[in-house]
């Protein structure tokens, strides 16, 4: 490759990013691979960093983390893919064999060069170009018939969003409800309902995203809390007890009020929100209820089974994507997507035009 | 049954309790069983009541929940029991029908005269005389060669400790903390045993009651906080990591922050617990760490495999009985067990001697 | 009531049923109920057992199992259903209490009295009363806004379908194999769905039940044996490997060697057909291949479950119903559903017309 | 290594086997390690294969799968070891990104050069030397203070008799019965005792063996065939019902018909032996049985859970070496182990003496 520099979205600080001139990242381990980014999207995390809220980010650094790609150069050691082929992109750079990896818990991985891509590991795909360490492990071929936008999602919030209703341990027949009808909260309904659920109630306050889910089919019900008190809704749903299982999607006191408050005695409580604040948990009123309450940060370990329900028809999340832009336009991206404005969903960034 | 009254230890407001006359129970319903008390015990929990911590409870009240009786009349609907008969007895009183008993958690059951004896059901069994409602569902024949005191605590803190292990989700090969040496604690210590795990370590400020623990080989490794960091020294033990599961037996925050600050990514916490006040969850640090918290009011649905696994030898609590007295000396109990006096694991209660 | 007698078809021996005059059965323990059928079916194992099939069946014996009813005598210990309720019955009457009751394993309740209906239990429902025992374990009110059709099916081969997908142990993004597209299969279909499976496919020689099942989208390929190397075809549909979980619906060794034959290394294979005969299970080659099959006969314990899913109308089986005629034409219907004539699927049998 | 060949045992077609001079092994690709062979076995499949039993195993090839050994050499690509590690070697090597890998069933890895070693891969351990394919995935470090002696087995025999219990789905209180006192079945009872069952039971019509079992404490009662209707006693005492589980490892027949008939409704069947021919199901009688069957090749996916378990002393396999012999004696022993000689039950090779 003869480019010697690329545009990269960089954070510099809260509160400042831009779009910069960077070096091409280089082949440096013989596990490596570099792709030239042919999709991204700016994720509801990366607002999180940019307006300072996760505090252990170091910077300055390239942001992005969902993504697919084309490989354009191989480490030695790579046997199963060559250069040219499509890859949906983990959000998670990770080894396959620490302790961590073992479990299948890879947003653990102890290798120093692994992580999440522009959160924690050294590199980010809001870029033209990435470098995949242990690349094996984290790409997966986009199989004929489908676009990079039926996959893109897999490498971050469909699998969060599946991890929220995995760890929700979902039974046939359960009234689910998820908090939170952003990206990530309409992925953990689409999740949901592969566990076979006789409801789903979607709850958020922004009206256009409950008529989306509607509209959609991926939830049953909508409720909006600026227009009913939910938690009492739910519970004459059924029969006075509550949710058989919540999932809280946000990451803020409000919804996980909403979350604790909604489910029944012996249910679980199952969140994929970002917080940035601590939560009051009352364990005096609580400890009696038999309540599993999962903390999570997806693990990415189940995207071969998401890549083949999309191939099957069984899921799509195209519905998701409202805006596309090339990574020229992506401080347009943060305002937009950032606040909320014009029913941006999904913010997609193709590559930069010169 | 010609004995009109009967002595009962009554609780009439927060921090008053005192030995009464009061009416023999009666037989008023067709699946009901009157059973004469023929040992029982006092729980932590009766020392929660006793001085007001647990405000949902209803006074006067006669308080005890952890017995064994022999039948001395049944309703007509009870087949498969008689008089004379010895039983263990479940804490619960429960349906065994209604939707939370469907699913196992008994302590759910919404029928209005079942609940925890000397808590929320209408019963206690510090007396000398208890009815059972639902009578078939929570009385458990003594199997032949075992005594009362062989299975006493089936019926409350060993089915409590084996719910905070299972609820643990354990591991064979895992590492397991406990924190708190309490007779609930050891009983989870016991159980926790039963999941093959390859480390069971008892964490308590009381040093003799750790001692007990190792001794009666229940523990392989004790830690007090007094002598040692033990969220340090847990981390130390495990490459850094933490426990893979941590268990709570107290209810305190201090407890709580050790349970949630010794598990690792990936781990769960299982609290059993009885808690005053709420708790600060640090959400903003655990929400990337993939952790299950279980919150847990004993649920009494694996009496039989208990009773089983003790009539097999596999499982033996007779060494937290350390105190022996009747009915009638019942206040001096309350004062030296519940203020851990004397080395106190256990203080059973024996009959009421005239 | 002033009835007397009523119509019953009774087995007499194997190969001979009648359509007989039979005294009204009547309450004999304070747990029973009386229903007064409102609606049954001819089932597969009633013609296993009319061609005397199942040589354990004792006779002369009423048949039937699959119904729903009208409560009209109520025992004295029956609390929550009244006269007048219109119920769904589950095939098999049990105790609750007993070791297999409180494993969830309701066929095999130990109670003489207790067992399916129209096989081992004493009654049978094709007739105009039938007298349940321990009847609020096997009644179920029937919802608001439902049909005795629509749930009819939850009393016996939708919970068989359902067990069947259950024990199959489905993950999410599975490819299913269904082997049998009789009414049984095609529950199984339903059922199956409920996991998140990527793909169902069903295998029949029949093709109209397949062209059934397709249009009514419970499975998204059908493979017929009379056109197709079945096994051959599911291997190339799976990069060789094979079908992840397989169900087999019939019961004979060819659809026996079907199921095992193109299941993968490490899957499941669960039989829910009722087999007269032994099978030849090829160890020597399947003791390398990691797999868990599972033999089945309907546990009936997710009824609950399963009426919720068709009150929020996730499962529909209304398209079973093929044909429909009072208890007076009963022969007619051993004929024409027994011999697969009629493309039927489920003969209903409505009240006896006088 | 200056040495250009080898002493091995040399497998050339059924019923003829030599020690004879071969070339050492050589690294052939980046992943690859040569360890010197400093401890290993005669395994019961060796004998099997040396019969002519297992049918697809191609010769000439080097015998011997469960060893350890220690570094000599190391392929560029491996990074965590280094020369002179002491390493326990799975029997099983297996490239760990495969579908089957993925899934842990690491028996059915589809690299060609992977696989069983000494079976389906080309290299075996009754040699001076092994080449390991993906090294770093089937190598396991020795922990300090533990001897090549005390982790042998975790390479086969051990990981097959915990695979046996894992797969019998083992509840707490089960009781579980293991049919066949050799090896695999002593290791299946050590296994089984990880998961709190009440109750193992041994049967083995090898008197001496059983005794060995009862001796160590690893079963709680063990029945001879010869002394006793050994189904008969297991069903008196289970109340007439049968085992929770029954784990068969011989694979055979007579104990195949001794597991299937010995386990109660509702339970498990586990079978670890190595079949060398079909086996008749009477599923006409089983279908009503609500029965698991898994039929199991060890995956070896527990190994690290495994080596914590006997470092904490948790397990301990030791009692099972009776006899030591360098490799220069391994025919002799073939004839001793493979005749159940000398109550032989492992026999080790040590390393050849010059």
């Amino acid at each position: 490759m003869s480019q010697e520099t690329m545009k990269a979205l960089v954070y510099h600080e809260p509160g400042k990013i831009s779009l910069d001139d960077v070096p091409v990242p280089k082949i440096s381990a013989p596990t490596d691979v570099i792709v030239k980014v042919t999709l991204s999207t700016i994720c509801g995390s990366d607002i999180h960093i940019y307006q300072g809220g996760l505090s252990d980010v170091k910077y300055p650094k390239i942001l992005g983390h969902e993504f697919c790609g084309e490989i354009i150069e191989l480490g030695t050691a790579v046997e199963d893919f060559k250069v040219g082929d499509r890859v949906a992109v983990s959000c998670l750079a990770y080894c396959g064999e620490c302790f961590f990896c073992q479990e299948g818990f890879y947003a653990h991985c102890t290798e120093p060069t692994c992580g999440c891509f522009g959160v924690y590991a050294p590199e980010g795909c809001q870029a033209e170009f990435v470098r995949l360490p242990y690349a094996e492990k984290c790409m997966y071929k986009i199989p004929e018939g489908l676009t990079e936008e039926d996959v893109l999602f897999v490498g971050d919030i469909l699998s969060t969003g599946y991890y929220g209703a995995e760890r929700a341990m979902i039974q046939t027949g359960d009234v689910v409800v998820v908090v939170g009808a952003g990206p990530v909260g309409m992925c953990a309904m689409i999740s949901a309902g592969l566990f076979g659920p006789s409801q789903i109630i979607a709850v958020d306050t922004n009206q256009s995203r409950l008529d989306v889910a509607l509209k959609e089919g991926i939830a049953d019900l909508a409720l909006n809390p600026k227009d009913i008190d939910v938690i009492a809704k739910i519970k004459e749903l059924t029969e006075g007890r509550g949710a058989d299982r919540t999932i809280e999607a946000v990451g803020v006191s409000p919804t996980m009020d909403l979350a604790v408050g909604a489910v029944r005695s012996g249910g679980v409580v199952s969140t994929i929100g970002v917080f940035e604040k601590s939560f009051e948990l009352h364990l005096e009123r609580l400890w009696a209820m038999n309540i599993y309450l999962s903390m999570g940060f997806v693990p990415m370990n189940r995207v071969p089974q998401l890549i083949k329900l999309i191939e099957k028809g069984k899921i799509n999340t195209n519905f998701l994507i409202t805006h596309r832009a090339p990574l020229n336009d992506i401080l347009k991206g943060y305002d937009i997507f950032g606040n909320k404005k014009d029913n941006c969903l999904k913010w997609l960034v193709t590559p930069y035009v010169r």
